[in-house]
């Protein structure tokens, strides 16, 4: 049978395909710093010969910022694009490696072996394993499994600014029947999860103005309204004591979660008490009558991520300021409108005003929830494949952040992604000492192989 | 009759008077910078010798920091210990000023004549007043009317330091029947003021943990517990609908205001409307049913000086923070106790904590309110006094702020004080262009030396 004869070559093969990466992590393509600009190039230089060199019809496309990597080749099965970036993150404090970020090395660890090097999780490993996965077959059977088109950013690391004019212009390029982005983790070491559903972000900033300056809160206090006041009972009303968000019809579009994906997540054996005790907590705080997975994956929360009026310093100042200040968040689900959101959460903020005070708002994006329409064939094809390599079946998950390009793909080009990735919790992504396990890699090679091969029919 | 010649000599002195205030002036004593120890001293050793001259027996006292003055003089009559202070604030700004701030000089402005120096008002012009009616007692009777000390600080704009160490060591030296402090306000230019009551003031920082350290809010929103959310609960629920506060047995030793100062107050015709539209305001935000007077000067109150949590600074980031913290101060009225209301507070506090939450909290001073004992008949008598030099009588009037000198008297040398002074609102202290109106300056000396005559007796 190929794919057990194209698993036993990635097998074979695996200290040079090592080898490649290596050379791929020595480039310190740091996309933010100008200073790396000419690395940025090489990289994408690298990447555009290897893929020739297994018989993509590969190009480095310029933009304003560094280039795109866009590749095509393969025909016939399901038109996949793959989606990876090959920039990384800034190294400081240098001081904190153990070694040169740029000179990577395997090295041993209690968990195992590990790949030590800056980006060697996030993203140059995980993009390698679909390229190996590609070589792979395309050394045992001369061709690739299905149509291909791989695209790489240079630029995810530093807010991809280039990211949809590239896309809009190369829609017809790019436009694939699904999308596979490999920047995500595995649900834990021995399970693998396709992300299915986004949470979506709306932010908005919130400055309450009382009176029209900071005041002597011995001479005023009283009679004048305090800002901080307000905005304290506006934060305070935000949730009803179920955990419940009160702005009005906050909870349109919020789907009930479907008992398939309840029980796929009831499977997962997911530890709500090591999580929340990662971080010295050990009850939910979230809705009533929710699991933990479910007010990560699949409720809007709303967030208060800052707050500032008044005198902040060490010390006392008894003022009592003119202006009081929150950051507010709502990360969104379902088909929750952001926009209606954002008016709503407005009118209820302005009817809650006391005389004399207003309000100003400023926004800070808006962006819906990304739900995968998981009924596209590939999704039950992908999930069969990774359950055949691992040793826990595969889930289709949740992620309670945002990861923009998938909505991306599904506004621009009305694609559905499959977020596929290898990476472990512990990879110290954006900090000092970030590996990739081998096992990570290896076996990250070999289920590409496999699904590449369930996507091949 | 006595006191009139004294009045007609301050009237035919003024200008003599004019020239000692503006050598004063003319001395740089800005107490909180070293560069200007030297002017300290010698601004008090002028003080001292201009005392002398009038026939007090006066010096300069040592402390750790800068002097004090303390004279002695007169027999007889009600014993008074006169408080001023001859240091200045710094005059930075500088190029705010339109003069030197150290080069007085009288202006012309459109309300009357001023005297524009840094201390003009703040606080030698006014001590002069008092100095200036001594003197002219002198000149016409050959001694002053009543036992009189006086007790001069220079390190009232840079905490006062050593106030309380050296009215600890010199208790004796400086008991009288009653202080008067002349650091205060005009209730307006036409009528008087003696501030009887004092708030006090409690201050705490309050310090809110939740998570061990800051999380990502989509990766944690929902199950972690957001220690702002917490916080503003808390304040939040500090205040009922009625403006009251609900920390238990906070309004233990709030006394109901006396039919007396009530009709007092109301006979000054307060203008809520001027007041609270000078800063951006029209309505009243403090308790229900309580005037606006009421409010500052005899009722307690809870503001919030200060609170900060997660990112403040420019545009947004979606952290959902470890810590939140607020500087919250209490105005305390009658005999309200500090150290029993933070007790109460603090526990108020924890029992509104949610699991995982802890709470620190950091003391930012305690000190009981200072209602002073009208019954001294110093009160009706100076009262009289006022009455009969300013065109409207003179009102027993509150303070929302604290003058902790007040306190001191009160609980070191057991004295009640009465806060007499001629300053006015727009008077700059503390700002730029400082100014003292020549009215406040004339009609002060003459103040004091019929406040002196009915003491006299």
């Amino acid at each position: 049978m190929t794919l057990s004869t194209i698993l036993t070559r990635i097998d074979t093969d695996l200290d040079n395909a090592l080898d490649r990466l290596m050379e791929l992590l020595r480039i310190p393509s740091i996309s933010t710093d100008p200073a790396y600009k000419a690395d940025c190039a090489k990289a994408a230089d690298w990447l555009v010969e290897d893929l020739k060199s297994i018989g993509f019809d590969a190009a480095s496309r310029p933009t304003p910022g560094h280039p795109m990597v866009v590749a095509h080749g393969g025909e016939g099965g399901t038109h996949v694009l793959f989606y990876g970036h090959y920039d990384v993150q800034p190294v400081d404090p240098l001081n904190l490696w153990h070694r040169d970020p740029f000179d990577p090395a395997i090295e041993e660890t209690d968990k195992g072996k590990v790949i030590r090097a800056r980006g060697a999780s996030d993203d140059k490993g995980q993009l390698m394993t679909f390229i190996e996965a590609c070589r792979a077959y395309v050394a045992e059977t001369g061709k690739l499994p299905c149509k291909i088109t791989i695209f790489l950013e240079g630029e995810e690391e530093s807010g991809s600014p280039s990211l949809v004019p590239f896309m809009e212009a190369n829609a017809k390029d790019l436009t694939a029947d699904v999308a596979l982005i490999c920047d995500t983790d595995l649900f834990d070491a021995n399970t693998p999860a396709i992300t299915t559903m986004l949470r979506g972000l709306l932010g908005e900033e919130v400055v309450i103005t009382g009176p029209s300056k900071d005041l002597h809160s011995g001479m005023y206090g009283g009679p004048a309204i305090n800002p901080i006041r307000v905005l304290s009972n506006i934060v305070a009303n935000l949730h009803d004591d179920t955990g419940r968000i009160t702005v009005p019809d906050f909870y349109e579009g919020v789907p009930e979660l479907s008992d398939e994906l309840r029980s796929q997540w009831e499977a997962l054996g997911f530890d709500d008490k090591a999580f929340l005790g990662d971080v010295g907590l050990t009850t939910p705080a979230g809705e009533k009558g929710k699991t933990v997975l479910e007010q990560i994956w699949a409720r809007p929360t709303a967030e208060v991520n800052g707050i500032t009026g008044g005198y902040t310093g060490d010390g006392f100042k008894t003022v009592l300021p003119s202006v009081a200040k929150a950051k507010i968040s709502f990360r969104l689900v379902g088909t929750q409108d952001p926009l209606k959101i954002r008016d709503n959460f407005r009118q209820w903020v302005r009817d809650q005003l006391p005389p004399d005070c207003s309000v100003e708002f400023h926004d800070h994006g808006a962006g819906p929830a990304s739900v995968m329409a998981t009924t596209n064939p590939a999704f039950a094809a992908a999930r069969a494949a990774l359950t055949d390599e691992w040793p826990n079946p595969a889930a289709f998950t949740g992620s309670g952040g945002s990861i923009p390009v998938a909505g991306y793909f599904k506004t621009i080009l009305d694609m559905d992604s499959m977020l596929i990735g290898f990476a472990m919790e512990d990879d110290s992504i954006h900090s000092p000492n970030e590996k990739y396990d081998l096992r990570s890699f290896h076996k990250g090679i070999r289920s590409w192989a496999r699904i590449l091969d369930a996507l091949s029919n």
